[in-house]
């Protein structure tokens, strides 16, 4: 039939955007943000369907690119047993959440999607695999909405598990958060990069003792947050620390720099004096040989102040900001990951390690840049994809308008038509401009007779 | 550069299976079914990527039918205020879990997407939306997994919310059921339909006690698993019904028919006696007359028996069944809805109703036999979409490989390397068919010179 032609070779059917035509427009999603009388629990949201318009591409853009570097996916439940994140986040335990003992095993919601993917890994004796995850974690977390920090909220990660040669999978992972951010177009980003080798041979070479490490780098990593003498004051006063080992690791941690930072480190007099630093600062060269081939430096920074709070790192680790146009001041992680060769392990009866190393993307922030963007903006979001309304000007004709529906939808056309015996054709075309449907099929008593349709643009009113 | 080109416009690049070609590759889907040794909470699973691959398909085809009618979806947190909840599961509430008291709010897992998609209209003043809900829910109930009964399950959900006309949502509904499961192509299926209405109307002129409307409606709901005696016997002896009340509905409960049982039950001396009996009846042969020009009455039968066990339904009730060839048995339940008008009511402060009618695939059932299918057949899912595999025969090319590789990825097209210095050629290719991967560009010291890269498709080893 010529409708179903002309509509599915209709140039609009898939556009994203359509500009506002006109504000009268009765709008769902105004009225989503008007006062909330049934309430939500504390730290989540609903999304609304333009905000889901807007996850969905953000969701397409990161997903290709994961698809992109040939990564499988893998799905786990929203709950494990409680032993299982039992001893994995350090510190940051108590925010887990559990479930009420309603009889049965003890079980706590996921806290993120690593060490899920480790005992997935483990009890499936599974040693290589590229995989992506996306799904929602659970933290008991302070809320702070406005800055896109939910108790319920995605993570989008990317891990490389399997016995390689050093430094090509970390060197992807970076490959991969430099895509991401560019293709979001979120504005500037800088990614910086450390190890967790080259920490600990900097706090044993600055005479913190073994036993302090992982404290001494919990507060290490406030300094995104936190002025150093902030931070010196927690190590000296709240951890014990000497003030002369915070005033070398003050020095060091102030570094910045590229390739030619881990070279000059690898001279430094007292850091070459730990094996564990000059591993660290040689596969350090080594990522940035390859972040060069991957046209990555650009963004990339070796920074000796990140610290990452997760207990589960064993080499390189990594964190990408926003930064603000014009300030250096970081307004915030997008991204996270690093290197894990003993989690793996700890699911294994013998122990038996697999090397990981993965990428978080934190998309909470990014949907609300996307999201004010978006408000900000003249485009307004479509939240559907409908290509044509099919309408009638005279009453009587339901049976008709549905059976043209009917035709359309066998096709494959996303079409709609109005619930009501009678409707306005006024609230037809209204209802086709509130959702941006591009084209409308007009049914008369006349065209029946003529066994035509008439398909208009609904922008211009003009026939197509 | 020309092999980006040829790549892209190889036309292996979208294909989802490819035959099995040398079954003694390591088959990570093979590692996934071995011995578990860490344990999964009960009822819950892991999904693998070849598991993945099937669940992206069926999903796909579900939402691009919910496109294709024009919904817009939505998103809920996974757990709600506990309150939300209550007294809208009647005798199910039992199989709600809880979370476990931390200090804070009180809380629960969502057990459907209905209950939390009324909450939302309710909270925002919504009188008015169609949209669709993908997400998990979770249920103690047994688990009986390989009859794909699970304790986290997937429902997809498409709900129409507002005032229209009768009937005209209601039968899009069915047409939705319709095209959903003739598209997932899983042999036979059979929609039942009936009405809370015409049941109740029923019980009323058999002769049972208003307040047991709701309880013996449940044991007529098990007549899709128990035989008719053991029903009655369970309306009589254990809810204290009359035999002869019994009886009366054992009557009602075997009819099956069309719109002629609809009409003959209008002019039935005793159920025409009902109002709400013949208001239902009516509407009955008015879904009818729509469902006919849906063009779906080929799968539809009027179910006397068909009862659902939900509290909250209000008017006509679903649910499709899968049924086995050469046999009358089904083999169990894959959608339900129906209309419920008064929920969203229970979460207006004013009691504002909002007339809703929806329907609920289950698709757990559905990937356990699209699994069993994949896995009967000779073709292999892919679990990656990599268009080309950049491999090397001569030793020290990974800068190369990696050069070549960053090309590709930046053109958008999809490419594999290995992570290793000097892989063995025979073992980048074992890769690609392990895999499905179609094309390999080789390169060598000559090629290098000659600036050229040999493309050839995996499969015969001939140049492109």
């Amino acid at each position: 039939m010529s409708i179903i032609k002309l509509v599915a070779n209709s140039s609009f059917y898939m556009q994203y955007n359509y500009q506002i035509r006109e504000d009268k427009s009765k709008n769902l999603i105004e009225c989503c943000q008007e006062t909330q009388l049934m309430s939500l629990c504390q730290g989540t949201r609903d999304y609304n369907p333009k905000q889901m318009a807007i996850r969905e591409k953000v969701f397409n853009t990161i997903i290709s690119c994961f698809k992109r570097h040939g990564a499988e996916t893998i799905d786990t439940p929203v709950f494990e047993l409680k032993e299982t994140l039992t001893g994995k986040y350090g510190e940051d335990s108590k925010l887990i959440y559990d479930l009420k003992d309603q009889g049965g095993e003890l079980l706590s919601l996921r806290y993120d999607l690593t060490v899920p993917f480790a005992r997935y890994l483990a009890m499936n004796k599974i040693t290589n695999i590229k995989r992506y995850h996306i799904a929602k974690v659970y933290r008991r977390d302070n809320p702070a909405m406005t800055r896109g920090r939910y108790r319920e909220f995605y993570q989008c990660d990317f891990d490389i598990a399997g016995q390689y040669d050093p430094m090509i999978p970390d060197a992807e992972c970076l490959k991969i958060v430099h895509e991401i951010l560019s293709e979001l177009d979120l504005g500037e980003f800088r990614i910086k990069v450390n190890d967790r080798r080259i920490l600990d041979g900097m706090f044993a070479v600055c005479g913190v003792p073994a036993d302090k490490f992982r404290t001494i780098c919990s507060t290490v990593d406030k300094l995104d947050k936190m002025s150093w003498e902030d931070v010196k004051n927690e190590m000296v006063n709240e951890k014990g620390l000497s003030e002369e080992a915070a005033d070398h690791i003050g020095e060091y941690v102030s570094l910045q720099g590229g390739m030619d930072l881990a070279e000059r480190l690898l001279q430094d007099q007292k850091l070459s004096q730990s094996k564990e630093a000059c591993a660290g600062l040689s596969d350090m060269k080594l990522l940035f040989s390859y972040l060069q081939i991957f046209q990555v430096t650009d963004k990339v920074v070796f920074d000796l102040s990140l610290a990452r709070g997760l207990d589960y790192y064993t080499g390189i680790i990594y964190e990408a900001v926003l930064t603000q146009v014009g300030e250096t001041v970081s307004v915030g992680s997008v991204a996270g990951g690093g290197r894990y060769d003993g989690l793996v392990g700890m699911f294994d009866p013998k122990s038996r390690k697999v090397p990981c190393v993965g990428v978080s993307i934190g998309i909470e922030r990014v949907f609300s840049i996307m999201e004010q963007k978006a408000e900000a903006s003249a485009e307004k979001v479509r939240t559907t994809e409908v290509q044509v309304m099919v309408a009638s000007a005279q009453k009587n004709l339901l049976e008709e308008r549905l059976k043209l529906t009917t035709e359309l939808w066998n096709a494959g056309i996303k079409a709609e038509v109005m619930y009501k015996k009678n409707p306005k054709l006024l609230s037809q075309l209204q209802h086709c401009e509130d959702s941006g449907i591009p084209l409308v099929a007009i049914l008369g008593e006349q065209e029946l007779k003529d066994g035509v349709v008439k398909l208009r643009t609904v922008a211009t009113r003009e026939e197509v």
